[in-house]
């Protein structure tokens, strides 16, 4: 039997165990029933957490409390970050966004007048913009969001409790209905909680991987040349190859074959995602979505990183 | 690549991040902690479940206590029950012991005068013989240990409350330096906890189940055709084959391949073993050595029963 036979006869097998369904909670667990859940590792809409120093957030507040601090925000042209695009040459590119410098006031008047045709800015820096690693090791962080962090709680206590540790990375994600995140799998358990607005998620278990057609992508960047004018691509000349979805929209119907089980779920404002490691997940969004993010490191002993790696395996070029 | 190269290749990584050790717990876990376990899925030595009820059988408690009751009792020739034995004609076979009914007194004062020319018994019904999943179903069962269950807890909490749910069996093993368990493993979590004696322990990750050379035997029940003649095997006619592992003596060195990992572990009486579901085990004892033991159903959700299905795969006759 070859590999690929076994790999598929295994998502078979995942899917005929496990089934479409997404688990629900209605109320927060307490560590233990989130510990199982850890286990189990898979998705689980959680609609009890409540944040409520952050529930009423409006942009006059957001925009008062941070002031001048300067944040950076990812800009495309198309709302897709981190996502392979199409150079104008027809060859196709991992493409990284602009970054750009703003305010918490800009972005969110920004974002309120966005065009079709208006270059699409989300806050999605994502390497622990709230709380990084350095600062749950006791070290100091440049975070451009301190002036929030009371707003924010370190860590969801039920979480830190199951696992046994503090978060790796806690993020704040502002963005607008044009920002899509291309699907991706992240080796984290990550507590999506949505502040304002909806996250729309097309998950896939680790199993379907293989459904994404993973290939290697020569790396590029979103450049501004000239202040004012448009966005350029900028392939990397020396950085190497980035291995990525060759789908691109696994959300439109007929884009992944009949063998794949794609779960479409919608978190709304004040509900949660549970999201495990290894989990595919592309994610659309409404206008003026705010959402926060909290990232554990996944445990390390056991089966479960040496069947994510076997999962995805090696690809073509 | 072939699904061989991809399991070996599992195997390898798997030892590689979890390494030849065995966790060891100096003092009994909390629900929390346990569950945490549980999602490692190794094999963990816990030296504090302290049993205090259990821990001072003596034989003539035990037989007293017991009285005349009748208790099932596997009898081989040489202690390899639901084990791979040669038949006189050579060929291989799958053989079940011999049961017979004795009482305690009989039972124990068999174990401590057996010679190495007699048969062997050995105290294994292993169906819930102290504690049934009828039992915790609710419904009445046929325990022939009644007498002693006010001994024997009918859980362990922490492994209880960690799960969610009770054991599906508690059994109760009593044998002697003779009396060897074939390596196999069961879809179970297991809390292996030895009363007195010791219990050596070949254990071998699910990963590394191809070292063993499943096959198929037909099978075979060692049989007493005239009362104080000698067992004879009797090959079942009508009976489906059964997949064994074909080394019988893991614990030997050279036995196994270079590429298997076997973890050797012996279990003092006052000690317990969590025994994750999918990890073989070859079981030796010292003379007069008691157990409990405590079957939980394992979690069906999640990738571990699909990965075990995997990982046993598809065999040669």
């Amino acid at each position: 039997m070859s590999s690929q036979t076994l790999l598929q006869k295994l998502a078979e097998d995942y899917f005929d165990l496990n089934g479409p369904g997404l688990l629900i909670l209605e109320n927060e667990p307490t560590a233990l029933e989130f510990s199982r859940l850890v286990h189990i590792s898979r998705p689980v809409l959680i609609r009890g957490v409540y944040i409520p120093s952050v529930r009423f957030w409006s942009d006059e507040y957001l925009a008062a409390a941070m002031g001048d601090a300067k944040i950076t925000v990812a800009v495309t042209p198309d709302g897709r970050a981190d996502s392979v695009v199409t150079g104008p040459n027809g060859k196709h590119y991992f493409a990284e966004p602009a970054t750009e410098q703003t305010t918490m006031g800009e972005l969110l008047a920004r974002l309120s007048k966005e065009e079709e045709d208006s270059d699409v800015c989300y806050l999605q820096s994502q390497n622990g913009n709230v709380y990084s690693s350095a600062f749950f090791e006791g070290d100091s962080d440049a975070s451009e969001f301190l002036a929030l962090r009371a707003d924010i709680p370190r860590e969801i206590e039920w979480c830190s409790e199951a696992l046994g540790k503090a978060p790796d990375a806690v993020n704040l994600w502002i963005g607008s209905r044009r920002s899509v995140t291309s699907i991706h799998s992240d080796p984290y358990e990550n507590i999506y909680h949505v502040v304002r607005g909806a996250k729309h998620f097309t998950l896939l278990p680790p199993t379907e991987g293989g459904c994404l057609q993973e290939r290697l992508y020569q790396h590029a960047v979103w450049m501004r040349p000239n202040p004012g004018g448009p966005l350029t691509l900028q392939p990397s000349e020396d950085a190497p190859p980035i291995r990525w979805a060759s789908v691109v929209e696994p959300d439109v119907p007929g884009n992944l074959p009949d063998s794949a089980h794609p779960i479409e779920i919608t978190v709304n404002a004040g509900e949660t995602l549970y999201l495990p490691p290894g989990w595919w997940h592309h994610v659309r969004q409404n206008d003026s979505t705010i959402a926060l993010n909290y990232w554990y490191d996944m445990e390390m002993r056991g089966m479960m990183w040496p069947v994510l790696n076997m999962l995805r395996g090696e690809i073509d070029s």
